[in-house]
């Protein structure tokens, strides 16, 4: 029996066992995470909203209801509020939209509910899911950043506040935050994960994000929200085969993070994996480039409405980064960079036809000082723009004591395998 | 100069000039217009939403406005009532939905406002873009459809209510109104238009469309969606290399249309065109139920806030088609649609090749007589699978003296090569 002050440590799946055996309700397990929350939240400040009684209501709704009880049954979850939700404001980071009251739940949110999971509340978001950054703070060292953009989920997942929370990426989004906070940070195959909902920043890399304290957790709610029913992962016995990929940006890691990654490298050979270097073509070198026109193009014209009606309430760092990025690149420019990442896609199936899984890195190093900047994100840019699925598992320790996440990546429509590989490989090096 | 009382038969392009001439205010023209609709909405019905005085007033502002005026100065717009409006109501043709109020415009509003463009109002659409029709009739017999999803879009340019109109696709959604109604209907690249704020339906297939009275029209919008300077296009002298594409559903077109795109193969040919017979590979044959697996899997799961919340106001024919064809796809054949549309898009390029457009069909005739249905829409669904751009002029005339349009599909990426060679064709076959 797990104490009932300690069931906001549990995993989604823990949670999910525990209420199914009576060893707790669903209003314990949820009245455990509020009390943490109302510890650590004057210092993380990982919510944009948050209100006790509701989530109450909710969690004994749920310990009312007769009927089987859904997959993610009194597991709480956090979203970020760049996505909305039918009874909660949802201000997308900006002062545009403070208070403002979406009428319906997103897609990724509705399936979270139907599951039976009990909404938690809104977590910070940078301005836009862009890089202006909100008042979250590392959940481990308050003078750090938690990473961004999805800020809150990375604080309030690492931070134990909840077990489960939604992200997004167009960069680094939930990759860097998770690699960051401690947590495990997915970003699925591009387009299997509904974005209906979800403020838009660039479509054609825009993903949802997952984050959690074990990969079974990530597999369990990908399935919830794919809208199948869920199905464990298996244990895998044969030893992946692993691609250690430097990629064109390597140089700007921090010295003990491809340190890091090359020790692990080493123990996933000796523990009996294949571990071979993957050298990407030089068509790659470009990514940071190309990544840029799409996702500049299409931001600065998603948000017209609000550049022509409330410039003054964007941030100076939006309206002279993504903004003016957008206005520079010209439409042939945009098109012969989607025409590139396509190409580059067929490119990198060809390297996944040698290989389970690249083992790669997630974010420079630990979470750096400074509230100012979440961070460098071009260590996601490639993965974002193939369109393939990615991890981040916790599995190093910096410097100062603070998590490094190695980040995986699969091939694309394999995210199920992804999962499993990254199970195998997580274990032998965590 | 222009009878003040026929403006609204004049095309974007000419309202533009005519403006700038000094021969018309805006508010001229947008009173034209009203003047129209007054006549014929009673009987046609294009409007979910249409107030005078909001419309007047836009064009008196456009009127006193100091500066350079925007390349759509003065033209009215139709916004098909899937797509949000911040200062008119958007209700998807759904009840769940009715006078429901958007926060913002949608981005490709916003873009229309930006250039100048009036907002006439919001165009009947079937539920949530899917099949059950809203109340538009056909504007030249009542007792026909208008064709759908985008009904009102393609009623109001082809019924001369105003000049130009937004709507979508996710099959044949402006493609077969357009044809129906005697417009010229345009479906971009898949991607290249903002669908910020468009009620989506299955994101890896939907797009804007554009509705019209010329190709230059069409030419101009797109150059202001794209948030581009519009570049007129260029006069052709070279004949264009033409692919006349029976696709493998050709046995379900009407006699008399075969016929007619048949004859219009061989004047283009005597008009001086290389015009040739495109066989597409075997593996095309199974389009119809791989576009299904796609738009089902997506529409179902981004659907399940209203699912979950307001199942008895979605429509028998939306419960029992989409719907249930989502439920029944499982995530393994939604994936290998997506896979196989992959592949089948690159062995399309292989035949653009050879070809600067394919002539084909796009509905099976004249718009049939009854409001039940809005017609069969597998002429489109191939086209709109693959990304490729798509256009319908209407240039043939039924036996019952109704429009039929030909659909021109051109490489994907080079939409304006598409309308440039399109505006050849239509000149010599209209």
């Amino acid at each position: 029996m797990v104490a009932k002050t300690r069931l906001h440590e549990l995993t989604a799946t823990e949670i999910v066992r525990v209420i199914q055996a009576g060893e707790a309700s669903c209003e314990e397990v949820v009245q455990a995470c509020l009390a943490h929350i109302e510890v650590r939240e004057p210092t993380v400040e990982a919510w944009q909203y948050l209100d006790p009684d509701q989530v109450l209501a909710q969690a004994r709704a749920l310990d009312r209801q007769n009927g089987s009880p859904g997959p993610l049954h009194g597991v709480p979850f956090g979203v970020k509020d760049i996505i909305d939700t039918c009874d909660m404001p949802t201000s997308y980071g900006s002062p545009i939209y403070e208070g403002h009251q979406p009428v319906l739940d997103a897609a990724c949110v509705a399936l979270s509910r139907k599951a039976g999971g009990v909404l938690m509340g809104k977590t910070v978001t940078t301005e836009f899911a862009n890089v202006h950054p909100g008042k979250t703070r590392h959940p481990m060292d308050p003078e750090r950043t938690p990473g961004g953009s999805s800020s809150g989920s990375g604080a309030a997942v690492g931070g134990k506040m909840v077990p489960l929370a939604l992200g997004t990426q167009t960069t680094a989004s939930v990759i860097r935050p998770a690699s960051f906070c401690g947590a495990f940070g997915y970003r699925p195959t591009y387009g299997d994960l509904r974005m209906v909902g979800v403020k838009e920043a660039a479509s054609s890399l825009d993903t949802l994000g997952l984050m959690a304290r074990s990969i079974e957790d990530i597999s369990l709610y990908r399935d919830v929200l794919l809208d199948i029913v869920p199905i464990p992962l298996p244990s895998v016995s044969q030893a992946p085969k692993v691609g250690f990929c430097r990629t064109p940006l390597w140089s700007q890691l921090e010295p003990y993070t491809a340190s890091l990654l090359e020790t692990a490298a080493e123990e996933l050979a000796k523990a009996g994996a294949q571990v071979e270097e993957v050298h990407l073509p030089g068509e790659f070198d470009s990514i940071v480039e190309m990544h840029r026109a799409i996702s500049s193009f299409e931001f600065r014209r998603n948000f017209t409405y609000e550049i022509v009606n409330h410039w003054g309430q964007i941030s100076p760092a939006l309206r002279q980064g993504r903004i003016a990025s957008g206005q520079a690149c010209s439409y042939e420019q945009y098109c012969d960079a989607k025409m590139w990442a396509e190409t580059r896609r067929r490119q990198l199936d060809d390297v996944f036809a040698s290989f389970d899984v690249l083992l790669t890195a997630s974010a420079a190093g630990e979470a750096p000082v400074g509230l100012g900047s979440t961070g460098n994100p071009v260590f996601c840019a490639l993965w974002t723009t193939m369109h393939v699925p990615a991890m981040t598992a916790p599995v190093f320790t910096g410097p100062n004591g603070l998590p490094v996440g190695a980040q995986l990546v699969g091939r694309r429509y394999r995210d199920r395998q992804l999962l499993t590989t990254a199970q195998w490989i997580s274990q032998r090096l965590g």
